[in-house]
């Protein structure tokens, strides 16, 4: 794909066929500029298989916005719409549609709402509303879902990994095994959800990251190619990097010779008055290597050099390293606090690919068309009840217990404010004859969680800077239960409705039926 | 990301920092020039937990040579590594390794082969093989493994979902949950691997095919919303598109409203001359609801209309929906095979995430520096036997037994040509004492498989189009044995070395040791 080809497959032919042809029947029946509203929001918490989310983290907003500030209808888009043909040869689209496309300025007329990126969420619960001209509200589904689903996903896997990994910094290095130009969009999720560097150099410049590496194991290997040794190639690496220097130590043998190495390098660079970083482990067994490496390092008095780890790790082989540090630092007569406390993680494919649960069901759904000046809730009707969306407009709120913990995520109607109410009557969204009522009195506090980020064709939020998204899921995560962050079979976070909004859910179903 | 962010994040600085600090390393040392070889390879088929793919179908090339084409370094990233800053605030990168860098024109002097997009592929076999100035051929690693590691992926599932449907034609529905602009890389690589079409616009625009889809839930939804039915929504439909007329049954009931509504405005269509195309399912027990789809299109005289089933199908679900439907359908006096003839596939996610294996494990090795005019093989001491690369400069070879079938990828090296050998022993790439002979009468004919694609900074290929990738993909397929085509536990294809390379690996781990 050259430049010119990526320009037309990523603007407003970034879309499913069926949009086009959908907002074409819309226009010719005289429907295309009724105000519809869809919601946004994912059904189910990524399951990775042995472990669960009990929580996922909010992101790829941005990126969206940016895509529908930047989408310009160009006369190559219509030509091409224009020259395709039906089954009978007939074009698929006629004129007097491409007219009002070309014409008509995209997401004009049209209001979004969203929770904000960084923030946590979970299903059922809309991320984004949509209220707008049916025929540019449609259209906009495919491209919202492709840079919301994903970047979401890959915002709460870096979270998990992160928790998981302790105090260690993230590191995220995914580029080279990432879904081809996606991976830009995952480096900025594992940036906002966990990650505290990465190594992609691109997304990192323009997200104001700095880039972070070490070597690869092909720089020691040149110099042993070429009749020098591992000790050769460490000495070059501190004499161009002599305060940057951390030493990829598994090429030729991690104990009899890396580490060694890494050592007689490190005092070399000491004796001229530089401070060396650390290592990288990038095979066998990672506790135990970590643990030795600690001590040799230690030992040599090298007690400030990190320790830094890499290969196929994921929240699992954290906990399960950490764990292993913990039973076997003793025997060596090692601290294991210090071993962990000096680790840092480099974290690739499992991270990038959101490896056990690879696509968020995210999903966009229409729940209210206007007609005749009044909102009519739409719903699909041989959903099961589990599945069916929560009607008409909505408000989401959370609220915070007494000591401060997130407790339930309410969907109200456009018209409640659950702050005014003594008494909240929270219902199950899909089971009748679940409900629970929550004191006013039991709760510190309520907050609504959707903004309006794009109103009548324009951004209308000031974008905040990848800090504050880290700043507000640190926050949000703060005030999770332990429970509901715990990596296998969290605890469920409650998501209800008012007691309005169910009723009205309630009664559209046994009407329907 | 915006568009100045965006070819800013994927030109130039699409790769890992260690990169640029490595090829620094070597610009300081003098070894940026020196020539070195690099071999990509992936060391394993996809393994997607219950079933595993015994061939994968090699994809993503031609996208990696329109980057590897368009690259230029401007000032604004030059300017932008000049702004990085080491731990004591110095420059990361010095003036003169920055002038190199900008004067040097991308990828000259290096020379790249690679197995053509479309063919079928197996582990430790070279797809891309890369010699060039080292300090350039590594700057490459990230973007080349970016490039086709995602499109081989994804190409793979999408021959294996292909094949498991039979005869019927696969659409790619994934857009709404890929992973963001990766997606169009997705769509690309499925429809080289297996998919007839897609529902993505803009990809299926710049690869040449016409974009395929029928209509959402919601546009039932609005019709019912403003007070209208089910069959005015398929009304509208089929008055606007009378001779494309496909449409989704599930909104309200199957088989109750959405099978009868489509049969009527059916009829309709057919008394005014036009040829309705069929109806989607998209929930429900697919095999049930397709035997009694047919059944009932059939008794109203829709012999001719297809029945598209979507819905979180990939390479298994369709095999359990076939083998149902080959059960179920006698029970219900239907042919079979007029049912599964009937049939069409859109596959969304499963198939745009390869659904159970979401990375491959591609890697890009150093195996030869260039020194005093004779290459020096070069290696990884610290492997285990199965995972040291092949050393040197290679062939590749493919020998087909008399039946036609595919039998043996060969590793030779350079100076070897095995279809001048009388016998071939040929040896297993990591097992010491695992060898064969095969001989040159029971060969049908050998070839190589690798051809120069990039040479001293220019491609050096006429790009085929789209359909000479499929013709070869389904040409390799059918000359695979069927046990290694197989969904489960397939045979394991032979991969094997030269006596000669392999004698080299030996003394070279040997010498090591």
């Amino acid at each position: 794909m050259n430049s010119r080809e990526r320009s037309i497959a990523e603007g407003i032919l970034l879309t499913d066929q069926y949009q086009l042809t959908m907002a074409q029947l819309y226009y010719r029946m005289g429907m295309h500029e009724k105000m519809a509203q869809f919601d946004h929001f994912f059904r189910s918490y990524p399951d990775y298989g042995q472990h669960k989310a009990g929580y996922c983290v909010n992101a790829g907003l941005e990126w969206l916005l940016d895509w529908m500030e930047g989408l310009q209808i160009r006369e190559e888009e219509i030509s091409y719409l224009r020259s395709q043909t039906g089954s009978r040869g007939e074009p698929v689209f006629d004129e007097d549609f491409l007219s009002w496309l070309k014409s008509s300025p995209p997401f004009a007329n049209l209001t979004m709402k969203a929770i904000p990126e960084g923030r946590v969420v979970h299903p059922d619960v809309p991320l984004t509303t949509v209220q707008g001209p049916l025929a540019w509200a449609q259209i906009l589904e495919t491209s919202l879902l492709n840079h919301l689903n994903f970047q979401t996903l890959i915002a709460t896997k870096a979270s998990r990994i992160h928790h998981s990994g302790g105090k260690g910094l993230l590191l995220e290095f995914g580029l080279r095994r990432g879904p081809e130009k996606g991976a830009n969009a995952g480096t900025r999720a594992a940036l906002i959800g966990g990650a505290d560097f990465s190594s992609n150099v691109g997304a990192s410049h323009i997200l104001g990251i700095e880039p972070k590496g070490t070597h690869a194991h092909s720089m020691v290997q040149v110099f042993l190619a070429l009749g020098g040794s591992e000790l050769d190639a460490f000495r070059a690496y501190a004499d161009v990097y002599p305060d940057d220097c951390l030493l990829l130590v598994d090429t030729v043998d991690t104990l009899e010779s890396g580490i060694p190495n890494a050592i007689k390098v490190f005092e070399e660079l000491k004796q001229k008055g530089h401070q060396p970083v650390g290592i990288r482990l990038d095979s066998g067994d990672l506790a135990f290597l970590s643990i030795q490496a600690r001590k040799m390092l230690d030992e040599a008095g090298f007690e400030d050099t990190i320790i830094v780890l890499s290969n196929q790790l994921d929240e699992l082989v954290l906990w399960q390293i950490l764990t292993q540090i913990r039973k076997e630092s003793e025997c060596c007569a090692v601290d294991p606090d210090r071993v962990i406390d000096s680790l840092v993680y480099g974290v690739g494919t499992r991270l990038i690919t959101s490896q056990g649960h690879a696509a968020l069901d995210g999903v966009y759904k229409l729940v209210a068309i206007r007609e005749n000046a009044e909102w009519v809730p739409a719903i699909k009707i041989s959903e099961n009840p589990a599945k069916v969306p929560n009607p008409g407009h909505k408000h989401v709120w959370r609220a915070y217990d007494r000591r401060g913990r997130a407790t339930v995520d309410i969907l109200s109607l456009e018209d409640e404010d659950p702050r005014e109410m003594d008494e909240l009557v929270l219902h199950h969204p899909a089971e009748h004859a679940v409900f629970r009522i929550l004191q006013q009195s039991d709760v510190d506090h309520i907050e609504p969680l959707l903004e309006e980020v794009w109103v009548d064709g324009e951004v209308v939020i000031e974008i905040p800077p990848l800090e504050r998204l880290r700043e507000r899921r640190l926050d949000d995560v703060s005030k999770l239960d332990p429970g509901v962050c715990r990596l296998m079979n969290p605890h469920i976070y409650h998501v209800s409705l008012t007691e309005k909004l169910w009723n009205l859910k309630r009664d559209l179903i046994e009407r329907l039926d």
